[in-house]
C-alpha cells in the first residue's frame, strides 16, 4: 500500500467547472495543502475564494504558479498551450504541469517542449463534465468513477506521471495512460463526430423546407434527446473541431460514408441490406448499453 | 358541447403495444361498447383476451371486421395495404378504417382507393409508444397529451373524420389533419432521419479501424443518450425507411450537404464560420426544448 498521496501547494489556472472540481475532490481526500487559483474572470476568482475552493486568488497565471508542486491548467482548449507558454519560466524546479483539455496531441507536444529543466507536463483528460459551468456549479464528487485518461510522452519523468496518476485516482477518477493521436482519434469517434453529427443534423432540419413550415415544431422526445448535446457551447465546440481537425475529418469521412451506403441501400429498396446496416449497428449500441 | 363518443364494435387487427392502447383507453373514456382482435400471434391474442384488452378473438382479420363499426389497423407499416385489402370485402356498410402507421402517403391512397362504397378509409399516426412491445405491455394513458395526426384524402367523409377525430381525442391525444406527402416530409425530417443518422454513426464509429482498438469501449453517457435510437427495431426502420423513400432521401441529401458545409469548415479552420454553424444549430435546438 503505498502512502496517501498529497502536494503542498496547487495552482489552478482557470477556476471553472473542471478545475474548481479537481480542487475540491483533493480536499475532500486529503490530498492538498494549500490553492491559489487565478481565472480571467474577476467574478469566477472571487466566487472560488468565498466558496472556499482556492485559498488565495491570484493576479496572472504567473503569480498562481509560483512555488506551486502542481499546477492545473484548466481553461479552454485552444488556450491552454498559450497558458503554459506564459508560466513556464516560473515554474518551480520539481512541479508538474497537467490540464484538462479534451484533445491532446498538440498540447502534450507543445507544452512538453516548453517545460523548463527539472519540470513536467503530463497531459490529462478528465471524462466528466455537466451542462453547468463556473466554480458555484462545481462538486467535490464530480470526477467519481469517470475516465480520465493521461497522455504523457514516451520521455515524460515516470514519477511525475506517478503523481499525476494518483492525484486524479483520489479525486476519484479511474486513470489510463494513452499516446495523445490515439488518444484524439478515439475522441474524434465517440464525442467529437457526435457532436459534429448533432449540429449538422439540426442545422439540416431546422432549415429543411417543407412547404414553408417550421419542421421543429413537430419535434417530440426522441428527437429532443438525439440531439441535445447540439446545444453544447458553440466557442468550446469551435475550438475542439479546429484543433483536433485531422481525425475528425477521418471521423466525419467514416461517418460520411456509412451514410452514404445506408441512402444507396434505401435508394435500392434493398430490404435485406437495410435490415442488416440495422442490426450491425443495434448490435455495435446494444454492446455499450 | 358535442355528445360523448361512443362506438359500438371495434375491430383490433394487430393486438400490439398501440393497438391494445388504443383499445384500452377508448374503454377509460367509455368509448367503445365490443372490442374484437385479431393477430398473426396466438400468444398476444390470448394475452390480449386474457388481460380483457379484447372481448372476444377472431381467427383472422376478416373475421374481426365482421360487423365492425371501427377499424383498427394497427400492423407493421408494411403489411397494412394488404390487411385492408384482404377485409375491404367484408367490410359493415358505414364503417370506418384507420390505421396507425408512421408512413403515410403510400397506405392512405392505396387503401382509400381498397375501400367499398358506404366505408372510409381515414389514415392516422399516433406519436406515441415505448420501448416495449405486446398487448402486455399496452396501457390506456400511453396517448395522453400525445399527438396523433390524421391524413384524410380530400374526398374523405367529413363525418367519417370526425369521428376518428374524437375516437383519438377520447383516447387522449391532441389530433390534427395534414396531407399525407405533407407528413411524410415532415417526419422524414424529424423522426426517420434522425434514426437513420443514429444508425449509420454507430456503424461508422463500431467498424472505425484506431490502431486495432474497440473505440466503443470508450463511450460515456453523451454517446449512449445521441445513439440510443440506433438499438431500435431493425425490421420496423427497414419497413419505413423503404416506405417513406422519397422524402428520406431528400432529408438524407439535406443532411449530408450540412454535414459537408461544416467539414469545410473544420477542414479550412474557419473558426468564426464554425462558431457561427453551432450557433445556429443551437438556437433551433434550444428553441425546441
Amino acid at each position: 500500500m503505498p502512502d496517501r498521496i498529497s502536494i503542498g501547494r496547487l495552482a489552478l489556472v482557470g477556476v471553472g467547472l473542471i478545475g474548481s472540481s479537481f480542487a475540491l475532490a483533493l480536499r475532500r481526500a486529503g490530498a492538498v495543502g494549500t490553492v491559489v487559483g487565478s481565472d480571467r474572470s474577476r467574478e469566477h476568482l472571487d466566487n472560488a475564494l468565498a466558496l472556499g475552493i482556492i485559498d488565495q486568488s491570484a493576479e496572472s497565471a504567473q503569480e498562481a504558479v509560483r512555488d506551486a508542486d502542481l499546477v492545473f491548467v484548466a481553461v479552454p482548449v485552444c488556450s491552454i498551450c498559450d497558458v503554459v507558454g506564459q508560466v513556464s519560466a516560473g515554474l518551480k524546479t520539481g512541479s508538474i504541469v497537467t490540464d484538462g483539455g479534451s484533445v491532446k496531441a498538440g498540447i502534450t507536444e507543445t507544452c512538453s517542449r516548453l517545460m523548463p529543466a527539472g519540470s513536467s507536463f503530463i497531459g490529462g483528460h478528465p471524462i466528466a463534465g455537466t451542462e453547468h459551468s463556473g466554480p458555484a456549479a462545481a462538486f467535490a464528487s464530480l470526477f467519481d468513477s469517470r475516465r480520465c485518461i493521461l497522455t504523457p510522452l514516451p520521455d515524460a519523468d515516470p514519477a511525475a506521471v506517478t503523481t499525476v496518476t494518483r492525484l486524479w485516482q483520489a479525486a476519484g477518477a479511474r486513470v489510463s495512460c494513452m499516446e495523445p493521436h490515439h488518444h484524439d482519434r478515439i475522441f474524434a469517434e465517440i464525442s467529437h463526430l457526435p457532436h459534429m453529427a448533432a449540429y449538422a443534423l439540426v442545422h439540416a432540419v431546422g432549415t429543411a423546407d417543407v412547404e414553408g413550415e417550421n419542421v421543429l415544431s413537430y419535434t417530440a422526445g426522441g428527437f429532443r434527446d438525439f440531439t441535445r448535446i447540439a446545444s453544447s457551447d458553440p466557442a468550446m465546440w469551435r475550438d475542439i473541431a479546429i484543433m483536433n481537425r485531422p481525425s475528425l475529418l477521418k471521423s466525419i469521412d467514416g461517418f460520411s460514408g456509412s451514410l452514404a451506403d445506408l441512402r444507396q441501400r434505401i435508394e435500392q429498396e434493398d430490404g435485406p441490406g437495410l435490415e442488416a446496416f440495422f442490426t450491425i449497428a443495434k448490435q455495435f449500441r446494444d454492446g455499450i448499453a
